[in-house]
């Protein structure tokens, strides 16, 4: 397939990210707009864009992951280059949505950071949002700007379809994750069951309780990402001592922070399936996981946005 | 216990739930201010607010419950009034958000109501947002003004603990609700169950499935707000059809539309527990049905941001 | 005539006045927008628009009639689902705004509604009003967005003008009306006179005095529009008793609520001439009302809008 | 009577109009604060504020009288002056808002002035405007801040009341006067009378036709301002002409530009009583002229507002 | 050179530089648009536009000269009637910004009126700013909009080249003024010079000292404007004490407010170098000074911003 | 001396400078705030404030400094916590501002960041800035929020003067230093120089030319910020180079990253003053290196404004 694209297409590519954009640019037949980003000793990001982009529909590419505060900084500067050099359009792409567990105020006085960082990013002058898989659907409404929220769990599910695995089941590794899980079973049509945690009392060790069949079953734990690995690490657990078969896990977003390699590895987990909406470091790509391309996915929406054609189709 | 104002208090209350009102005042010992807000016979609302509100911080109780789009337009008519007429603060407490189920885009091309709503308040002059239980917790991120998020699950908790019910079971009646029913479960440090529920094709009928263990159970099933009362009667039918002893049902808000009432009445439920936070008409006062009332709750709170303590205790 | 829509032209209709949106897509030759507007049984609305709006230059049809707060709701989150569904603008046609005469504070502590429906439809993402005779012209003002203020007027004054009326008088039905009576007086070259209302004590019945000559003359009276039709009907027998021959009445917003029907169809009136800008049910469609189509000249400025030529000689 | 001031309260101003200032400033028993407002040989403004404003609830004198555009910058740069400097509130006093006959668009491609000066105001910081006598009452409209609007019209009748005129008639000079004359009316409990204006083609002579009864009678011509005078003084030739009496005249704001003191002088017009909203240089202060002072309504209405007393028994 | 502009490509120009605007037109090959701004003998400004700009990309000429508070409001209220009128852009050419050295508060409570008219411009609806040479560079940052800011050295420094002079230095004639110097005499490829200036006590004469070598040299005094001539004066006074053989002085924006023009003609300057952002009035041509035309520079970057080419090639 | 807080006065510090904020409290007598600001193992920031803050002045100490990204993420998310909390008044700290440098565009399509972060701090709540020495005085015109800019050239000038070193100069280490050396200069009362540096082609080495007279005189170079000490210290060299006698250097800001240590180590400056605007690591605590506190200044600054008397005697 190939795409058309107008003179005034601009597709730039930030830090976090550049193997996912990189591979955008090639199947949309485009070269990367340049800009330089600069980091300088004392830790400012100096960025000077090197082409103009006067006129512009501009796609700026930036997954908030790890060091996320960078990024966001990076893509707020480069925001505010665009606007004042008097782009018409600033789509930003944001494959990974960082602090978006930050949606609602858990305890009081907490802050709700995805909100704030959708007012920053509007502050500076985002005109619209692309991204995948929000931890909540709600964070589509902390926006004014409009919003093109893709989700990765068909590509992943038809990874699993094609595995052809029997006696399968779903399982939510948290009570949160059911509304999520349910999607992936549906697409699967095959059962499904939830590990229920609790923690009895504040500081006590938290109590799984698995609810629904899992026993000589293969089980896939599904989650919207995946950070220190210690859910679905226990939950794997958990499974394996009540029977389960074999258990897969997969989630949109690969964080794998902290102890999370090296819980995987030596978890139950037979496999584990991401997308790269974030970049996985040399390090973190062992052979437990899988990593499938999300960037066929939002070269389709991008020609879809620039040319202004319904992306809902991608929505089902 | 008595509660001291200062003489910039005002607390007003429009058409919705007059009766939480005048039970709020009578417990805060204050008058409810005077104003009068009337519909003319071409559907116009005209509002009068009739005494200064010069400085005052303002307290005004609405619901946006059914006539739900009436009660939203009197509730911002109200406001522009009140930052007219030089309030100094306009704290809306709503014990009901309505079109909070509408918190993102379910599929394409929708709206996001809440949010709308969100900014509708904000625009007119709300400095504060005092409610009940939203569907949602990412919803209190709609708003860039102060929200205090109350709960009325504790209210609802303790009711049944003085039931003194064995054998008990939590449930949700459906996937989205397994958080919400962890959080009362926990109150009664009983176990979980949950009816997964799903529509193998788009138009055919859909499929219950209760996962966990009921079977000679005494269950309550819980959800946030009852509307057409579908899900939580026919969940009560497949819970006593899979061998539960007894089903009790309770929600924070007691929508109850259309052919709810019909419904619950010929329904497996044994008793429906609710709270005021939306007016019971008279019909819809049936047996079945108990109402618990969270003007104490909501009483409590306003003392609190008034007289600028922390209202954490009261999420505690 | 035949009128060139581009590509990204597009048309909805929301549920207040679906004939004159059928009346206006035909004369453009093009199909109103799908989009369904559903009222479930708590009262909320959920809409859903069917076709892709990406890029689009949305004109959408609704007047602010009875009832009127659910009308403005509806626009209200239609306008958003545009917003977020990526419509280019957000053109909004208006018929009849209501809450017009709310457009000052009259007392103390009143709101200045029009004022608040101004900056809610800002707010919810129009980007343009089109709307046909305000109350007060300074409405206008309340908008920080273009308005196309068109009038009604020169579709009555030569309906008159056909009729040959000999000896013809315009009438302000009240104090506030001499300038808009001023305006069809030129139109039709005759003279004016006013009825000059006053309340001599609050409470006190009105009092009513003609300024002007009108004995043996035929005489218009007229408004922008008739609510519950009192003025125009104790007007209308004021000015019989004063000797006029006979009495026809004018306005552009036929609102006629509560007793208006009743007592226009007891009074002296001969002939009530209005237009279409708020849809007549089948029981006001009585025989003394003639109803004259605004949806050619809507559509006129629609046109000229779209394809950016002015809108000025519709005033003229 | 002796005004209570809090500690923070100040009031300072501008060039406009000092004497008003003084008397105000006198009636309170304060000193205006004291700012140093330069203009230098190139035509900018420079303002320093001579003492400490943090913290405080200034109210600022300016009317935006001839030079309009000079007094409208002076008071957005003073504005601006003040915000920085930490005010806690900026009230704007503005006996006379100019630009209040452009408050709607008359033609196309006009501007609405009002409206813009009303958001260059909040802008700046401003965060109430106390005023009297706007053009037209929808101005209030134009602002989201609190107005406090107040009439000189009381002032101007009670006057007339101690003159006790017989056989008293009140004028509108024109078709856009009428509910501002009847107001008078009202006060006074005489009769009304209009002059109906009206220009057969463009470029045409104006045609004056006198509708009501005002031979033998003593009229009062009565407007909100009085700007060339040509309006008031060939009415009061023509209500000479049909027989009447004498005529006398009354605005609130004297603008009194151009040709208005000659035509005034050799006008049938007896008396003409202003307020002094606007201050009258030297040569206006002819013996036909009387100009009693909004002083004491404006104290009376700035020590409310500061002491959050209403403000509403000013205006009945 | 010829432009091609495309059809919805309008040029506008109020009051201030009717002669820069013409010459830009000319090189353009395009008329100005119609539009009549009338100031009324109350000094309010009343604007029309006689053309459609209805969808149009609207380039508006105003420098805010002296004087400068009437052009600042004829500005804003004319971008307030192309708003209204629905321009699509509403591109600000203003050769000449003034307040630019209000750009910070050098006192406390003085305000930052240079930050407050980017405001004002920005609310009243501007969408891009085109200047020349603000007082600071920074400038550019009180601004959201998207500025083109072209600098006028070029021109100066090129007229200067011609001239060939020996043995020259550039000479800042204050402290502030050594960057701006040092961009010319790189031009120039000639030493740099610096003349500086402090006041021992408050209220004490003001000690000059030059710093830097300038005996038996052409110098060159450089400043963004003149305006009442003092500095420039007393510095030519220094340096030829000083031994300078000759003294030339230069400056983008001819403000020559007050004294300037005697100061200057009895000055020790030999030939002061302007361009024509600001007209000067007939009796400031004096044989000194030298106006050079930016004309071509703007009329170049405005086909660049229509044409949607880079701008920056202007800044090299 | 000794401080009075009201009861609803609350500091707290976040990492960037604790012991500044240590210091600060001792001075005041306050305990600091009690919060927690966890960084994750995948880089997000969670801040919980951990007592109530409603109603409270909250005082938010801060600097940008490295890693400059990481702390104004973490100040924004704290200023969003007690937005969402409650609290009164957010008074950001800031004693050292980053990306000050980017206050301009020095080419094409390059951000102003200094701008965007005053945006980004206003969007996020804060509702005043403190701070000290801005790299440029206009970049308190970035903000629309009251900005109390202090300084700490009084405190490093004061230091000096006690040394009573003879002969000396201070020098400004570039041309765009003249200004703040003047003003140093000032407060010593003694004479200034420059380092006039340029590059004669793109690329080329820097060339310096000393102006004005330094032979065998102390020196001190003056800074607002000291980053790389490139700049500093090969003017050190210079002067030595040219005769001078000794070689001091000060600045407010010890940025100090990459190689400015080993730098000023090896390089001709005797002594270094700094201020703690900026927590100097261990390794940077050298013995060439003197820092002085700014907490007595940011204390008395805190109290006036918390007490509302007038800062304005710290600036002279």
């Amino acid at each position: 397939m190939s795409y058309k694209l107008k003179k005034n297409f601009k597709m730039f590519a930030l830090q976090s990210n550049q193997d996912l954009a990189g591979e955008m640019a090639q199947i949309l037949g485009c070269e990367l707009g340049r800009c330089t980003s600069t980091q300088f000793s004392d830790g400012e990001i100096q960025i000077h864009i090197e082409e103009s982009v006067r006129g512009c529909e501009v796609f700026l590419i930036q997954s908030a992951s790890d060091p996320s505060n960078e990024h966001i900084m990076e893509l707020l500067i480069m925001i505010d280059a665009l606007k004042r050099a008097s782009a018409k359009m600033i789509n930003i792409v944001m494959p990974y949505f960082s602090y978006a567990r930050q949606d609602r105020k858990a305890r009081s006085r907490e802050p709700i950071t995805a909100r704030l960082i959708a007012n920053l990013l509007e502050t500076a002058g985002a005109t619209r949002i692309l991204t995948v898989d929000f931890h909540s659907p709600q964070t589509q409404g902390f926006f004014d700007i409009p919003v093109d929220h893709l989700t990765g769990i068909p590509i992943i599910a038809d990874y699993f379809k094609k595995k052809e695995l029997e006696d399968l089941v779903i399982v939510a590794p948290h009570n949160g994750g059911v509304v999520r899980a349910r999607k992936i079973a549906n697409y699967l049509n095959v059962p499904l069951a939830l590990i229920d945690r609790r923690r009895p009392e504040h500081d006590e060790t938290e109590i799984m309780h698995i609810i629904g069949t899992i026993e000589g079953k293969n089980v896939i734990i599904v989650d919207d990402l995946i950070d220190t690995g210690g859910t679905i690490t226990t939950g794997a657990h958990a499974l394996i001592e009540n029977g389960a078969k074999a258990v897969y896990a997969c989630c949109t977003h690969p964080v794998l922070s902290g102890p999370a390699i090296r819980r995987i590895e030596s978890s139950a987990i037979k496999e584990l399936v991401v997308t790269n909406t974030i970049k996985l470091s040399e390090e973190k790509r062992i052979g437990k996981i899988t990593a499938l391309s999300v960037a066929p996915l939002l070269v389709e929406a991008i020609d879809r946005i620039h040319n202004q054609k319904a992306v809902s189709p991608l929505f089902e």
